[in-house]
Parts: C-alpha cells; structure tokens; sequence
C-alpha cells in the first residue's frame, strides 16, 4: 500500500518547525540552520554535497529513509520559495537547477503557474486543491509507491488533522526557539491514533517516529 | 554552592505541564494523570505509596534524584491547590497529613496565611515576594543545601527567565495534550546558557537535564 511519509522534519524544543522573519535570504526566518545542523553533520548529506567525511550512526541512518520508496512529494507554498515568491515568474524553488526530490513534487498554492521540468527528474507541480486530493494526484504520479508530505509545518499538521499521514519522522533539536511556526498545534490525542517512539542521539537530537497504529 | 534544582517535571511532546480544566478533583484539568504514569511506574514510587514492584531502570534512577540534597522547596500558588483554595480556611495542600517534601515549603501566593506544621517535617510557608527574594528566603531556610523549585509551570518559567534555575530534570511524555499552560514560552535561546541533555527511556518518555553551563 502506498503511504504518506514524513522524513527529517526538525523541530525545537518548544516545537517550532520554522522560525520567525521568513524571506529570500533567511528561508526559516530567525531559526537560521539551527534546527538542520544535526543532518548536514551526517555522511548522508555529505554525499548529497560532495564531501567527504561526515557522521554514520543513528542520525545517518535515520536521515536516509529520506529517498527508499518515495514516488512523489507534497509541499507547502512555504516551502517551495520565499514570502511573495509567486509574483516571481523566475522563481524555480531553493534548491537550484537540480532539486534533491527527483520524483514528480506537487507544490500546494493559491497561485497555480504551469508545471516545471528540472533536471535529475524533478518536475514541479502547482496545486490549488485540498490535502485528499493532493494526496490522491500524487499518488497516481508516484506510480503505487509512497509519497513523502514534506513540510513545512502548517502543511504537515493539516495532513495529520486530516488522518492522511502513515508514517512520521521528527527530529527534535535541544534548542528553544521561542516563535515562528509551530507542529504539534490543533493535534490533541494525536497519540491515540499513532504509535510513537522516541529515541535520543549521541548528537543531542531525539528522534521521534510517528506511525499510524497498525501499520 | 547551593543549587536550585528542578526534579521530574513532566511535559507533554507539545509543551504542556498541565491542562485545561483545573480543579479541585482535576489537579492537572484535561491531561489527568497521563503525564506522571511514567512517574508511578517507578520504584520510587511505590516504595513511596508502600507497594511492592516497580520499574529499577532509567525512570526510577532518574526520579530519585527529588530529595538527595534538598533543604527546601518552593511551589507555586497553582501547585498547592486549587483554583479558589485561598478562600478556603481548612485547604492544607494536595498532600495529605504527611506531604512528600519534608522541608520547609515555600508557597509563592499573593494570599498569604500562617505557616502550616504537617507530619514530617514539612512546613508550608505562604510568601508573596519575588522568585529571586522567595530563593534567598528557601536558602536560609535549606541551611546550605539545595532548593528545590516545585512548579507549576509558569514559576519554573518565572525562575528560568530570572536566570535562578541551575538544573532541571524534565520528562517529555509521548501524548500530545493541544491545551494548557506550556513550560518553555518566553525561553528563547535557553540553550546559550545552559547544557542540554536528552535520554530517552524505554518507558518511551524522554528526559531532559538542564544544566546551567559550567556547573
């Protein structure tokens, strides 16, 4: 069965996903890299850039459930570019000419603009549609594998609110934020329907994952 | 040096320390006892409430560390009783006749009373005065040794924005309670001035120690 998965989504302490102040060169506003340290420190991202080294225990292994099975990904207006990005008609997402999704990426918006065709297979689509049916068009795309659901915060809660997220990976930094955008928000008795585990890491983070009970 | 120290706080995965709804027959309102199960489960405990059994593991260990030390406690108003308590003359905490502090015990109310005499040696003080006055106050009365900061939330909050807290021991239970009074508001960049440890537990809470840096 194809699932919705959420992988490597980082919060605080006090369970801020973002921060405050977004803009073109701030992306998560006043949290700056703070919440992602944890992940670029692993071997897994530095495979992604080009580097040597980088760190291969819990973290690493956990960071690389990102790719394995996933078909498509969903995500917020928030994510894919900066406060006003739409009236940008040569914005194509932060993540250069070569996105690291390389499956069919399904971008939820008001402002709806034709798709884009990025190298290594990421294509960029525009939706202005609810989460089920997001959730549905991306997986006829992913072709019966799962679909990631990858943030920001505001488009993961309305995904849990609406039953339709199986599986859940949060890192949870030991940082407090203060303000910006909060997780858990409106998801009272979230537990009732989830299995969650915790498990903390020597690089300070715990890992919570988040399934849905009997899966 | 004595310390002020916080001991088995229990917040929920959104920051929670209590919920909605308090009263006299719902100490913690919504949340009931679902974030101290892990506390009952403990040895401790039930040497505590005089019964056999009970978890020698991570929990107990860590629970244990609530008297060793102590010379005194302050609580909060919240802490002590229920919403209306101070209009009631006979009110003599949540405790029972022998209370499990055994020092004197500072309530910070602006209702004060006399001082209450309980079995074993805990006397309930009424003081309504500064956290940073109630902690030189708790010192002298600890004779040397460290002051135990009870809770709730918001006087945990009050002494960590004074800068008054040297170690906390908090426990993050996996439920996620949507409503309350959260423990890390107004904390932004807590981290600067203290070490951050997390230890999760196969209970499937996950501590926190909080340690002034340094110390």
């Amino acid at each position: 069965m194809s699932r919705a998965r959420v992988h490597n989504f980082s919060i605080s302490l006090d369970g801020f996903a973002t921060g405050e102040g977004l803009s073109r060169d701030a992306p998560f506003g006043h949290a700056g890299e703070r919440l992602h340290e944890w992940m670029f420190a692993t071997r897994w991202w530095h495979e992604r850039v080009g580097e040597p080294g980088g760190t291969s225990g819990l973290d690493d292994a956990l960071v690389r459930q990102f790719t394995p099975g996933i078909g498509a990904e969903i995500m917020g207006a928030g994510k894919y570019g900066y406060p006003g990005w739409h009236e940008d008609q040569e914005w194509k997402g932060w993540w250069g000419p070569n996105p690291p999704f390389h499956t069919p990426t399904f971008i939820l918006t008001h402002h709806t603009r034709p798709s884009i065709e990025m190298e290594g297979d990421t294509t960029f689509h525009f939706l202005d549609t609810s989460p089920a049916k997001a959730l549905d068009t991306a997986r006829e795309a992913a072709g019966g594998q799962d679909v990631r659901i990858g943030g920001g915060p505001t488009v993961i809660r309305d995904f849990l609110a609406a039953g339709l997220i199986d599986h859940m990976h949060v890192a949870v930094v030991p940082i407090v934020l203060g303000r910006g955008v909060r997780l858990w928000d409106g998801l009272e008795d979230l537990e009732t329907d989830y299995d969650v585990e915790a498990t903390s890491s020597p690089s300070g983070v715990t890992h919570l994952t988040v399934t849905r009970s009997g899966q």
